[in-house]
């Protein structure tokens, strides 16, 4: 199973409502369980350079099926392995990346999302698997 | 003037809509005028490896201004520019990438289809423009 | 809006003066809103390898809309985002890369300056900015 | 000797002031003996996607001091060297790099043109490489 067009769509519309409820335009990103983009937007004055760090978020949460921030600990100072950010063609460490698992707890793709202050990237990513967890929108986010 | 995330929402939504009514399920992608990733969706079904020609096909239009095909001319036999499509780090030469210009004709993005053949690629592409140049919807395809 | 040819001459005329005022032969590049180069010039003399960080810079700083040296606080020890710069190809986070606003306070692009310490960078690239601020000399650098 | 920062303006000025003349906004890239940029300016509309192709005309025409098109003889159908275009990360082999040599034939550098028809891009390559061979214009056309 993988991340749904229909899911992507109540993600990225929740955390399009999260974002604009705290007045920070972000970058979002939904990717599947193979690691491949499923869906993307960048909100009208979201940072450019954010695109990128969005899209690599939801990558490396749905390559390790852990949110982003958790990867840190194998890379710090003294951590078990040193490099690991550097592999995969570069992941990253920190937070605003969290995969997305289907009812009986298997992974099925990824949120990422930046552009604000690394809290803020979090609560929207966070914004949108909470929605995926209700189920969805009581309407769908998009006619089609 | 760079296409809003408000006119990508409709390309996408009068894309998808398109390609559900032929029964096709598409990779549709929005570029800005900096030929920078806007908006991009995979549809359920729709093939993996269409999504990089989907982008690729928003990204030549939105480089050069013309539907993708257009360019063909240049690198056919006998054109005047052998090997055009191989820069810019490879660009795609066949129908489904078409630029979009606001009301004064000014290139303010660029729409890219791929997961059909080519001409329901360009068919599906067209019904995004169309719906643009009809002012959108007249619903707004997101909550948001 | 994004920088235009006359704004570039601009800040590259008022760099170049700068650079030769300190003694300091400099890369100076523009970058328009989207982060793609709209000017640069090598001055005779400057650091064939500066060149890349003077785009870098200028690339860096129109992704974010902020001076590369602010970015240095993700990344720093203890900051919030570690591998930051190692997003988007690899950014910069040393002084020299400076946003460019309209009037109205809107990025329009960015200066970036490599070729001598980080503080004479960054003061060839304030040069250009306050050339722009000021609307550009009373005479046009170029006479096209 | 390689190309100067006097006669990279030089060579901008007369090719800028040439496109204007014909009306097509286009992309002049400088390159030095050593295949490196020297200077670049993309005019205001000039296609976007035509800065790589100037790049790497100048670059082209800089690495074997040959006209671009001059090369296409080498890969066309029945041509010695199939794939010769492929190398050095991709060639332009077709018109509007030249390269610029001084008083004794020496290669220094080269200009690329891009962003019209081919026959304009080497139009104005060429009134580049004439405002050169010319000796400048009488007056600088910066003043620094």
């Amino acid at each position: 199973m993988s991340i749904t067009h229909l899911q992507a769509d109540i993600a990225i519309a929740a955390a399009v409502r999260e974002a604009t409820a705290i007045g920070v335009p972000m970058n979002i990103a939904v990717y599947d369980d193979g690691a491949n983009m499923k869906a993307f937007v960048r909100m009208d004055g979201a940072f450019l350079g954010s695109a990128d760090i969005a899209q690599n978020k939801a990558r490396t949460a749905a390559l390790f099926g852990f949110n982003t921030e958790a990867l840190y600990e194998f890379v710090k100072p003294g951590g078990t392995s040193p490099g690991f950010d550097r592999t995969n063609g570069g992941l990253i460490v920190f937070a605003g990346g969290i995969p997305v698992r289907d009812g009986e707890g298997r992974l099925i793709g990824a949120i990422g999302v930046s552009g604000g202050a690394v809290a803020q990237d979090y609560q929207v990513a966070e914004a949108a698997i909470t929605a995926l967890a209700a189920g969805g929108f009581q309407e769908q986010p998009q006619a089609n």
